[in-house]
């Protein structure tokens, strides 16, 4: 009874996909979500949904990916010889949201189950996920109520589990050549198995359905924010960071395209436009030299809330 | 007196940089090479050279480094046991420019020398480099002429000289994840060490002193070629796999953003200004197919010469 089931976890992801292209859509008021199947010859598929040239998004993709393998590959068990050979099978939501509107944060959201099942063990399953918010420019009541939400989420679990995945997140998204976090965190966690299937599965439906409730009042906030030439500009520079962050770093685009994964669907989360300039300089004192000087420096954002 | 001179290797290709900003600077015409000096606080430096906002360039950098060790690290000399802990020096130019024209393709250059000097052992030296272009919209006469500089620059040295590195560079400049050639190729070799520095030498003189002999025609025949939003979209479409290619792939930006080099150099080599789009499919037919269904197909481009 308390054995993994990834059956159920399929379909939460499916519904959790639905229901944050609905939420977004909504938002958007202009453009929805398109659907895009596809299948992986070696095994699985997924189902890519997109947005482009919205009046909030100017581009964003929610994925659902459900791969499946016969036998454990041997570069994916050099340390897990048990599962050498075992049939496995990895899904998850992934998303990424590149509003037009250079107030809106930029935000990432992943959800992903992993089990493999072999003949004469009992099964191996871990889950992974997490959400991260990149600002353009930074309002400290935004990264106040996103780290809100990801606390919340994870406090059914244990105190100490959002000051660890927070941290976690800070680690992961740092743009070691920039020296400069991607952007102002949230949660980040991988190999999540504590041996209750049932416990770590609803941690994940909590940050998955928590996602779009820390990212929807933020972009309701900002979207209508008058902004010109300076800040599109502005924001197209920045973007470059995210792009650079995700080519270089980021283990699940690169797993994905040296794995043979499905480009199109891995890379939806390259920005509709960005721009690079030689050795680019914020002026000091400005919002853009905020973004870097006060946002953008791993900080704990719950004890940055103005006291009652 | 045959031994390697690293100090004539430098003072090439300081000249190069020079004569090559020159000339461009000549073409752009309303816009030069700006200088920007740097010191790489572990030893060594550079000089940058940056176009930017030009009337052919939109973004261009054409760079010089040298940089120097006390010791070769130990993750470089795992395969060479007998340059450990080696005084070494690695100079080079290397160049992107990012024409503003979507007929002018963009064109990457490098020449690059390697020494270690073991105490008790000879200098261990090599040379490396090349030159390879990238089309927007492909025009065969450009690749023809591209490809004939190369081969005559190689000529001197040996007739099997151009097939190899020709090949060697339609190998390298592969973006495996699409499956398709960053360009439509040059030369590209490394390690090149014959036994006789002189002539390893002249042949980096030579595919130096090539590339804006190669180059210069073609920017000159297109540049003032009319052209609208669409081609430009195109263009910023395609810039994107230049992208991807250089921050998932190229050896030297990822050594170099890895090994702590000076990020604002290294990514000299990115677009101004790119876009993604989800699944972008070119009208069959359209000038924009036929630059990955002819022109970027690993060709042999002087067997496409027309007859006299």
């Amino acid at each position: 009874m308390n054995g993994p089931d990834s059956a159920a976890v399929k379909k939460y992801l499916l519904s959790l996909q639905s229901s944050i292209c609905e939420r977004l859509a909504a938002i958007d008021g202009t453009e929805s979500f398109r659907t895009d199947s596809w299948d992986r010859p070696a095994g699985g598929g997924g189902v890519s949904r997109v947005i482009e040239n919205g009046r909030v998004f100017e581009k964003g993709g929610v994925n659902f990916s459900h791969v499946t393998g016969d036998q454990m590959p041997p570069s994916a068990t050099a340390h897990r010889p048990d599962l050498a050979g075992a049939p496995w099978e990895a899904m998850g939501v992934s998303l990424v949201l590149h509003p037009l509107n250079p107030y809106v944060p930029t935000s990432h959201a992943n959800v992903r189950f992993f089990i493999a099942t072999p003949a004469n063990a009992e099964p191996v399953w871990w889950f992974g996920g997490g959400f991260d918010l990149t600002p353009y420019y930074g309002f400290k009541e935004d990264c106040v109520g996103w780290h809100k939400v990801a606390k919340q989420a994870c406090a059914p679990f244990g105190d100490d589990v959002y000051p660890r995945y927070k941290r976690w997140c800070d680690e992961y998204f740092h743009i070691r050549h920039r020296q400069e976090p991607r952007g102002v965190g949230g949660l980040f966690y991988d190999d999540l198995n504590t041996g209750n299937f049932q416990q770590d599965f609803a941690f994940m439906q909590s940050v998955g359905d928590s996602f779009v409730e820390a990212y929807a009042p933020i972009v309701e906030r900002r979207l209508d924010t008058p902004y010109g030439e300076r800040e599109r500009d502005f924001q197209l520079y920045r973007r470059g960071r995210y792009v650079e962050f995700n080519l270089v770093y980021d283990r699940g685009t690169l797993f994905g395209l040296q794995s043979g994964g499905r480009t199109e669907s891995i890379l939806m989360s390259m920005p509709p436009m960005a721009r690079w300039d030689y050795d680019r300089q914020a002026e000091p004192g400005s919002p853009e030299a905020e973004l870097t000087d006060y946002f953008l420096q791993d900080r704990d954002w719950l004890a940055e809330e103005a006291p009652e």
